[in-house]
């Protein structure tokens, strides 16, 4: 019961969609990262219904003004005091700028400091292939990557962000180095990589993960392979970075003395520019393989435990939503029928898929950690 | 540690404000929801920089429409099914009238399945004799609390709403009758009462609280005397509203046997029209007493803790902040010097008696309950 905060008192600007019903954005960050023992300042850059993954939704975006004023009023009352920010949708190139603005002078304003402030980028662009924002927010991020100190790409946005088509483990290494060397970004972990490679069976995916050394000219690569779950789930990108953040605080607290890459002083790895291990680390000490090992275990709990309770969500939904096709649901009119209920199932299956972390706090809080980092072959 | 979820499945939509930085409104609510258990749409009705306690802010207010909007968008994708609503700081009277459709909606739709959704209404209107919504807010809250389930008035909107002067605890027990006959509010507890009596100490504070009896003649009044904190927080009422919603939920659930109330059928009084107990349960064995309790307990622990934290927090930001009076804030000239000093102050102590409840998680899960509901005297 009573075990109390996981981390040191860390206050975190999280930048990202809210949406009314559901887990995606910032409403899933927001709470893993609270229930983490984090001060998080949510700054909301839309509100809508529900994710867009329902193919239907209300609601309104908040505009690049909107987001530096609200960014000033913080900093007018002195609330702009932030050891951490993450980054994650934003909508459109103009309230990216203006997102990158914030980020960029909470990193000048820490200069004098090294350590006391780290940016985690979640670089949301597209997925499988597809760009799902403005072909104009792409060149954004790429100018705003190289002040961050944490970039958390899909495969398809770390492809968009090296140039290196991803094609097997050793293109993943080359677009590694391709992000350390080009645009120095000191820590990144690409979610999701789905690569044919004998470590992997056709049901697993993996994350692959990388610290840069001192001179940005080396990544030291590791990967975390795990099971799939056979479901379309939202969110999990947006909580993947959450846990992130406070996993990454935490390993880098608990770095000094074991666990390879503290001693420069009291403070430790947390005292250093961007928490960057000492280059001797190998890449299976990295705080940064502890951290993802961590958050894998949290996901694997949550997703399983979703996948579980989603025949039941769909049922009580359909009951609770008077089945059966006696009820068409909007006036398009059209497709009555068998094209009107597709529709409810697919809504119905969106709701049922909605990440429940809620009602499993102690899969946030205290997972078990099956799914070790092991050694990413090779690497560019 | 693995408690598990405190109540059954319970799915709330929870409207209110939201502040980037700090705990009020929807802010403070989603989380204490959260934390329970509770599956939260949150709908925010501003997205403000900080709470209005700071005397400056930045952010704007989301219109009626867009509130329809929003809530149109749930119901198209068969998310609108709540369990219970809980509604607070609302701009304005048309976007006031706007959240009172939802909740007539939902309390409609449920009307074939008593006790199958709930609605906690926090009438925020003023505080201490001091309006602070638009007076055409008032007759607005008037029109729609015989709607609600539970209604939660300060002292002050406690007096608006049944225009009874409080001046004792006799004329809290007018006033309690008076809203029980009049709107036919089942449940209400009267927050942050002052007055003087032989039970009050200088030093304590207490609510009061009663649910009605079948008839909606009698009040059936208890109060709960708890000590006083001598600072001022904001996002109390918003903290104390959201957890009502979830211990009411909890006392309800748990009433079948024991503890008197319960045993009409399977479901007990979960199935009965606003959960209301038998006009034989006793004042003090309601389950809005023993959830009023919990409520209670758990924030007299994040009070006390905020308060045993607040001049740590002060000085840290002092010395963030530049300190010494060498940063003159912002543009408006005037007052440098002393009246600098004293703006910056107050907003070091406001953002430092932000409530601090994430870090004490265990408060709002596990409190241990010390104050005891007792029976109000002079009941009407």
């Amino acid at each position: 019961m009573s075990e109390g905060p996981l981390v040191p008192e860390t206050r975190v600007l999280a930048v990202a969609s809210h949406v009314v019903s559901g887990y995606v954005g910032n409403k899933i960050a927001v709470f893993s990262l609270q229930s983490l023992g984090c001060d998080v300042a949510a700054l909301n850059t839309v509100q809508f219904s529900n994710h867009t993954g329902y193919r239907q939704w209300t609601g309104s975006r908040v505009s690049a003004q909107e987001i530096a004023d609200l960014y000033q009023g913080l900093k007018q009352s002195y609330l702009d005091d932030f050891d951490m920010m993450l980054s994650g949708y934003v909508p459109g190139a103009a309230a990216l700028e203006a997102v990158g603005q914030i980020a960029q002078e909470l990193k000048r304003k820490a200069e004098s400091k090294p350590g006391s402030f780290f940016w985690v980028l979640d670089p949301v662009m597209g997925d499988n292939g597809n760009l799902y924002v403005a072909p104009d927010v792409v060149p954004v991020y790429k100018s705003l990557v190289h002040h961050a100190d944490l970039v958390l790409p899909n495969q398809f946005e770390a492809e968009l962000l090296s140039d290196v088509p991803i094609t097997d483990m050793s293109s993943i290494g080359r677009a590694l180095q391709v992000m350390h060397e080009r645009y120095g970004i000191p820590h990144i972990v690409i979610t999701s990589v789905s690569l044919p490679h004998p470590d992997h069976p056709v049901s697993s995916l993996s994350v692959v993960g990388s610290s840069m050394t001192a001179d940005g000219r080396r990544a030291r690569a590791f990967k975390i392979v795990f099971p799939a779950i056979d479901c379309y789930f939202s969110g999990t990108g947006d909580m993947f970075a959450a846990l992130m953040v406070v996993r990454m605080r935490e390993a880098v607290h608990n770095n000094h003395g074991g666990g390879g890459g503290g001693g420069s002083g009291g403070e430790g790895l947390m005292g250093r520019a961007s928490w960057l291990s000492d280059d001797s680390v190998d890449a299976l000490d990295l705080p940064l393989a502890r951290a993802a090992e961590k958050v894998l275990a949290s996901m694997h709990e949550v997703l399983t435990k979703t996948a579980e309770g989603m025949d039941g969500v769909v049922e009580k939904a359909r009951v609770g939503a008077g089945v059966e096709g006696a009820v068409v649901v909007d006036g398009e009119g059209a497709g009555v029928g068998a094209e009107a209920e597709k529709k409810r199932m697919h809504l119905l299956k969106s709701k049922a898929a909605e990440l429940r972390l809620v009602r499993h706090l102690d899969s946030l809080r205290f997972p078990k950690v099956e799914f070790r980092a092991r050694r990413s072959y090779g690497r560019g």
